[in-house]
Formats: C-alpha cells, sequence, structure tokens
C-alpha cells in the first residue's frame, strides 16, 4: 500500500495540533503555557492507555502507590548529580498562604528523592527485597524551551514512574532486562515500532549508572524518546544512606532501578498512526471501535434505525466498543468526517439497500476500503478486521520505521539522511567523537545497540581509528 | 448484637492512628506534614472507592478530564468571595528554577477558577449546555491547624470534583437532587451512614448560592463531612463573563454546580466499620474479600495444602477476590493476625478436620464467628456471606448512627449530648441565634435538613422567638 500521508508528512507540526484540538484529545489553550486540559475522548484514550500498563506492571509484582506531589528542597539536593540537573528546571513553592516557608519545595520533576527516604522507612533486611512500586501521576519541568503539546509540556500529566530496589547489582540488573521486556509489550500492543539504545554517558539520568531508551520516529525526520530505563546502581541508596541486612549479616546500600512513560507515548500513538484525515486509534487503545452510521432514506427511515439498534446491540452485547450515532440533525457525510478525524477504527454504514439484502457494509479507517458481510455474520466480520487493522497499522508503522534507518560509513550520507531518519555510523566509542559529531551534523548521539551487530571492520567516522559499534543519530525532540 | 468496641470507642485518636499503618493504608511519615503515601493496600481501597464513583458519575452522563494542577492568580483571583478565603490556604508557586515568575501560580484548593474560563471557550449557546464534567486528583491546602490522616491534610491526593454548567437554574437545582442522589447510592454501597444538611449562610462553600453537605458520625462523637454539593448559581458565570445564546437569542450567564468528594470517604469507611482488632472493609470494596489459610498439621500438610489450593482456584474462576495465605514461614495464628487487622471480611480455615469431612470452616470478620460447610458448597456460601456481611456493617453502622442522635428542646440536655453525638434543637433561622449557639454550647451548626420535620410549634433555644426548623448541631472535623 502506498503511503499517501501527504499534509501528515510535508506539514507535520501544523497537522499535529489540528489533531490534537480537532479530535478533542487535549486543549492548551489554558492561560499556562505548557499546561493543557484533557477532553473526554482523549482521556479514554489515556485511560485505554493506562490500563495496558497498569496490567503489565501488576501481572510482573509491581505495586501501584502514591506519593507526595511537593519535595523539601532538604531532600531533593542529597544526590548532587540529580539536584544539579533538575534544580534549574524545578517549580519552586516557596509560600503558604502569605507566610514564607521554611524550607522551599519543589514540585516533583521525577521521584527518586520522594521515594527513596520512605523505602528507608520500609527496608531493614535482605527479606524486605526485592520490593517494586510505581505510581501514574502529574510531574512538572520548568521548560525554557518552546513548548509541544504531549512532548514538551511543563505539567507532565500522565507519568508512571517504577522504581525497584534489589539486594545485589545482578538482581537490578535482571531487573532493567524485565522492564525493558514489559516496554517491548506495551509498545508491541500500541502498534508503536522503536529502536531501544544505551544512551552514552554524557547524556544518561542524573543520578543513573546507566540508562536505556525507546526512541520512535516521526514523520519529520525527528525521534522522540518514549520510554527509559535506569539502572541507578547504588548512587541513591549512598545518598539517602538506604542500607540493609545481607543474608550473611553485613550492611550493604540497596541496588536500585527506576524506568518511566510519560503523556509522549500518546503522541507517539496519535501520530504514529495518523493520516491526512485526522487520528486513527488502534482497536486496542479505541474508546470507540466501531460507530454505526444509518443512512437514512425517504419511508425507510424505520426500517434502517431497526437493524441499526439490533446491531449495535449485538456488537455491544459481544464486548465490543461500539457506538450508533443517530442524530438526526447531522448528515451521513458529517458523521463520517468527525469519526474519521477521531480515529475509529471501524464504520458500519447501513442504508436501504442493506436492509434490504440483510447485508451491512464496513469502511476500515486504515486503508478506506469499503466491504460487504451478511448481516448474520457482523459479529465474526467486526472481530476479524479489528484485528487486521490492528496488525495492519503495526505493519505500515514498522515498515515507514525501518525505511527510515541507513546504515552508512560516510560522512555526507550521513549528513543528508539525517533530516529524514535515523542514521547508524560505526564509533570508536569515545565520548569526545561523539559530542564532535553532535556539532559535526547538527544531531542527537541516540546511543548504541548492545544487542547487535559490533563494526569492528569498520572506521570511527570521526577519528578515523578502529570502531567498536555501531551509534545511532538522529534530530531529536 | 453488643458493641464490643472498646478501644475504637474510648481512645479512637490513637486506634485511629494505629489502624492506618497497621492496616497499611497510608504513611505520614514523610517530611513534609500533611501529605503521605498511599500503601499497596491502602491504594487498593482507594481504587475500589473510586471505581464505584467513576461508574455511577459515568452512568448519569459526566465526562472525566484532566485539568492543570496550577492556576495563575489573575484567574484565582477573579470570584472575590472565593479568593478571600483560599488565598491564605493555598500554596503559592513563586519560581521556575531561579528565575522568579511574573504571575504567582497558586495549586489548586479546588477548580472553579480552572475549569470556568475552559468553559467559556466550549460554551457559545444553550445547545452547548448542559454539560457535566469531574476530575480527580490532588489538590492542596495549606492548613494551619494541626493535621490527622486522611482529614485535614495538606495534600489531598483523592479530590473527586465535578463541574456541571446549565442554561437555566431550575435545571441546575436539578442537577443539585442528582448529585445528592448520586452521593446517596455512593455511600450506600459503602455501607457508611450520613446526614444530609443544608448549610447555613455563614458556612457555605466561598463562592456558592447554597451548599448541602453529608455528615457522618465518628466514634469520638464528632460529625464528619464527607461530601457537599453546591448551587454556584451564576456567580462564577459572572465573574468569568461566561455567556451562551438561549433559545430566543439573549445572552445569559451560564448557570453552575460543583460537588465533590475526598479520601475523608475512606476515613470513614475505615472508622466506621472498624473494631478493635483493627479496620473491616465491607466486601464491596475489600482489596481481598477471602483469606485462605492452611492449618497444617504433620503427615497431613499435602493433603490440607490440595484443597486449599483447589477452593483457591475455584472462588476465583467465580470472580472472588480471594487470596491463599500459604507462607510455610507464618503460623496460622499469626495470619489471622494479620489479615484481621486489614479487615478481610471472611476468613477460611482448612485443616485435617476439613479434609477428612470434605468441609470448609468460616470465620465472619465482622461478627467474629465461626460456621461449616459441604466443601462443595463453597462458592454459595462465601456468596451468601459476603453479602451478609455487607448488609451486617450497615445496618450496625446506620444503627449506631440513630442511637447518637438526640432531638431536644432543652439547652442543657443539648450541651450534655453534643459531646457524644449530633443534637437537634428548634432554631428561628436567623444567623445570629445560630451563631450565638454556636458559642454557648461549643459546637458548629451543620443546618437543617429542609426534607423533614418543620419545628413550628416550638421556641427557638436562643431567642425564644418561634422556631420554623430544627437545627443540628455537633462537634466536627
Amino acid at each position: 500500500m502506498a503511503d499517501k500521508r501527504k499534509v501528515w508528512k510535508d506539514n507535520f507540526t501544523e497537522w499535529f495540533h489540528d489533531v490534537i484540538l480537532g479530535a478533542e484529545i487535549i486543549d492548551y489553550r489554558y492561560p499556562i503555557k505548557g499546561f493543557g486540559v484533557w477532553l473526554p475522548y482523549g482521556f479514554k484514550i489515556r485511560e485505554n492507555v493506562l490500563r495496558l500498563l497498569r496490567k503489565l506492571l501488576n501481572d510482573s509484582l509491581h505495586d501501584e502507590m502514591l506519593f507526595p506531589i511537593l519535595i523539601p528542597e532538604s531532600l531533593f539536593e542529597k544526590e548532587s548529580t540529580h539536584i544539579k540537573s533538575f534544580e534549574d528546571e524545578s517549580f519552586w513553592v516557596t509560600h503558604g498562604g502569605t507566610t514564607r516557608l521554611d524550607v522551599k519545595l519543589a514540585l516533583r520533576p521525577t521521584s527518586e528523592t520522594v521515594i527513596t527516604p520512605m523505602i528507608k522507612l520500609w527496608v531493614r533486611s535482605h527479606a524486605d527485597l526485592p520490593r517494586r512500586i510505581y505510581q501514574i501521576g502529574s510531574v512538572f519541568r520548568y521548560e525554557t524551551k518552546a513548548t509541544k503539546p504531549l512532548i514538551r509540556i511543563r505539567e507532565v500529566t500522565t507519568f508512571k514512574e517504577a522504581h525497584t530496589y534489589h539486594a545485589n547489582h545482578e538482581e537490578a540488573l535482571k531487573q532493567v532486562e524485565e522492564a525493558i521486556n514489559i516496554y517491548k509489550q506495551f509498545f508491541n500492543e500500541m502498534g508503536l515500532p522503536y529502536m531501544i539504545s544505551k544512551r552514552p554517558q554524557w547524556d544518561k539520568f542524573a543520578g543513573a549508572v546507566s540508562t536505556y531508551a525507546f526512541d520512535t520516529l516521526f514523520p519529520d525526520g525527528k525521534v522522540l524518546q518514549i520510554g527509559t530505563v535506569h539502572d541507578l546502581g547504588q548512587n541513591f541508596g549512598k545518598a539517602f544512606d538506604v542500607t540493609f541486612e545481607t543474608k550473611d549479616g553485613r550492611k550493604e546500600y540497596v541496588w536500585q532501578t527506576s524506568y518511566g512513560i510519560s503523556e509522549r507515548v500518546i503522541a507517539a500513538l496519535i501520530t504514529i498512526h495518523g493520516d491526512d484525515r485526522g487520528l486513527i486509534v488502534p482497536p486496542n487503545m479505541a474508546p470507540i471501535q466501531v460507530v454505526i452510521i444509518p443512512i437514512p432514506y425517504k419511508e425507510k427511515e424505520q426500517d434502517v434505525n431497526n437493524v441499526c439498534n439490533t446491531i449495535h446491540e449485538t456488537l455491544d452485547r459481544e464486548g465490543i466498543r461500539v457506538k450508533l450515532d443517530d442524530r438526526p440533525e447531522l448528515t451521513p457525510g458529517s458523521k463520517y468526517y468527525e469519526w474519521e478525524q477521531h480515529g475509529v477504527p471501524l464504520r458500519i454504514e447501513i442504508g436501504p439497500r442493506d436492509v434490504k439484502e440483510k447485508s451491512v457494509t464496513f469502511v476500515r479507517r486504515d486503508t478506506l476500503e469499503r466491504a460487504r458481510c451478511d448481516e448474520e455474520k457482523v459479529v465474526e466480520e467486526v472481530v476479524e478486521l479489528l484485528k487486521n487493522i490492528q496488525d495492519n497499522l503495526f505493519e505500515r508503522a514498522s515498515t515507514w520505521f525501518k525505511d527510515h534507518i541507513t546504515k552508512t560509513d560516510d560522512l555526507k550520507e550521513a549528513e543528508e539522511k539525517i533530516g529524514v531518519g535515523i542514521v547508524e555510523v560505526p564509533w570508536c566509542g569515545n565520548e569526545e567523537c561523539g559530542l564532535k559529531i553532535e556539532r559535526l551534523i547538527e544531531t542527537r548521539v541516540l546511543g548504541t545497540d548492545v544487542e547487535t551487530e559490533k563494526a569492528i571492520n569498520h572506521k570511527c567516522l570521526v577519528c578515523e581509528n578502529k570502531a567498536c559499534h555501531r551509534v545511532r543519530l538522529a534530530r531529536a525532540y
């Protein structure tokens, strides 16, 4: 299938803004820059995304909890790398009423410094470990760069952060692997393609030993980081003096990991699957999976409505999220437009001919193809089509993603391709060469894929010494 | 059944603190006063409570949304009564990083001033009305009084606030009635007794025309307000200049209501049903409805475990929230203690005698009564018992509540009874007399019940003029 997404590709920023508001996802006209309001339809997509995420985490022995939004400065500054990175981009509460507070309070930008001191109260011995917890809520970043809906915002309203605590480094590293697997499943279910890179040392999370990140690609050729997993080593354990008694009676600092996902995944869901008509929500995540639209025709209105009602009930009984749009004041055409914009994956049209022939007409949102089937087979057909749409969206997205990755040993080609996607070039592994290439071709070093191809027979693109890995480069949000 | 709750009654504050932490509801040892951490077990109770609340609201055409946590001072101060009441008890953000912000931002204490300006963007004509929305999230109060777990806190983490918008006052008043009905259902499902009072003018919500409140009673004789419903008239509509075009083409200010519930309902759920052994969670809200405890006996361990596993699977398959506690390192007695403290409504014990006789032993958490039944009838018996426990808890609570309401025309009796419960006395309806009685017998005027008994043949307890209503008095949290 040829990709006919023109506005989507050529004028992505405009397309994105139009879809966010047109499909009633979120409204950023609130009078503080970077703060938005989730609209009912967007909120339902968010709920479906979070339901999946909660299920994956609960099934893998994570406990959901809820921690305070404010952090006293005295806690926040305990881990020195961490505070250095976050203090300038935090909002600070200084007053309660007209009273100046004794200790400034930060609106949490992330919760390592909130949770670790509580862990100190709860963990005494190796028997209290491992412990895996998560919370979903708002975090805040005082962004000074231009904000962008769902991507660079000041109140991140949908931050899922998991924090785990372990008795040794091996166990923590196994947890890092498990977290990566959980996120893989999560993105697969949403039909989002990604690559996982170990971030270079100069771009890891503040306070981490190492950071693994999931990146996806947008139509403008920029990557979006949609998930991160951190091995925190004992950095926070030491800063907060969290020790436990080992099996052989020693005191040891706790080992820690953390991993996060935000509403950026919803930005990705919208972008990766959308087209020039608007949103296409994968059936798994769709608030409405099927919309039924009656095509009335004079003197046949009642017959058409009866069939629509029957089919609505039948699908609803099967647990399919179905809506019958029987608003009499709107034409079928304007309903098509509205639900296409909102990305409902499957439309059923029922007109006098369908009634007469005991059939229904389908229109798929992804391919816009029409088909008909017998009325009595409607459930099987809907189930089959929704599955096909889900698979097709993922396939289309994956193909597009792969088509925009270029492997090259040539600096000029790298420079050309960097505007349209991801480029993989040989690298010696030195920070100096990494930073140099970031400047040379105006890019960001995403990091290396530790799982795949070494590049030992190639030369570093910068210093021409022996390369060890291919490093991934791209412009990034 | 005689009420044997001694510590609960005589030393309520201590009891409450012990249960909150002992049953792992919430941990207030976070280093900012009035900020707590929801523990996994408490979080699950919270989830069950919110699931019920969401269902009731969604079924009555409310849309869930999410609004920003911060309010620019310029918006916050638009409704003058509102800001006067809230400005001294708000937390204020003044800095982003080291930069002083141009406009101070308040952490929302409630969201009328967040939502109304957005409504102005969304509502143009009568066809856009009514509109019913709600959100669940944190609100903040800079409390200067002593804080109390779940009751008087600085981060209210579980604030459900609904806001509705209407074309005329009649419709808004009908919504007030509907909101009251929704809350009645909500509290009934949780087995919480309440009375609904129209708050006196001097104690209504800042910015409201009138406020209706749900109060319940605690063992120390104090009432706790657990829900409020406000008719806001056009006060916010005028302050924010939100108009719509009526059917006959006029401009009119929008009519508004709002209503809220917070984690105080969880404080009530814990308190109202608890006893000297700890929590008793009503089956509807229980994270674990049934706990199975094997009673091992030498050489019979395997048989006992097999039966436990079978019963666990059987109940789980029926959708009952069941847990098998097969930790080998703990004695049955310590497991009883733990799950009684956590309020699991029903315990199943299975020992060698049960295995031999193909029976199971039940212990109800509410009455601590033991019973046995055939193994093959276990599902019916569990379903029946859970229903009985649910009903019995509500009945016990309702009886206790009614027993602590005194109707009197005698000031001395009123004064005596005010320490143990609610007192209803005749009142002329004048604010002056209301405020005087608050001082005279150290109480709070809860308000009047407009539905029931007038008191026209009685004299106001203060001025001795003709009374119009009985007014309710109690000490209050």
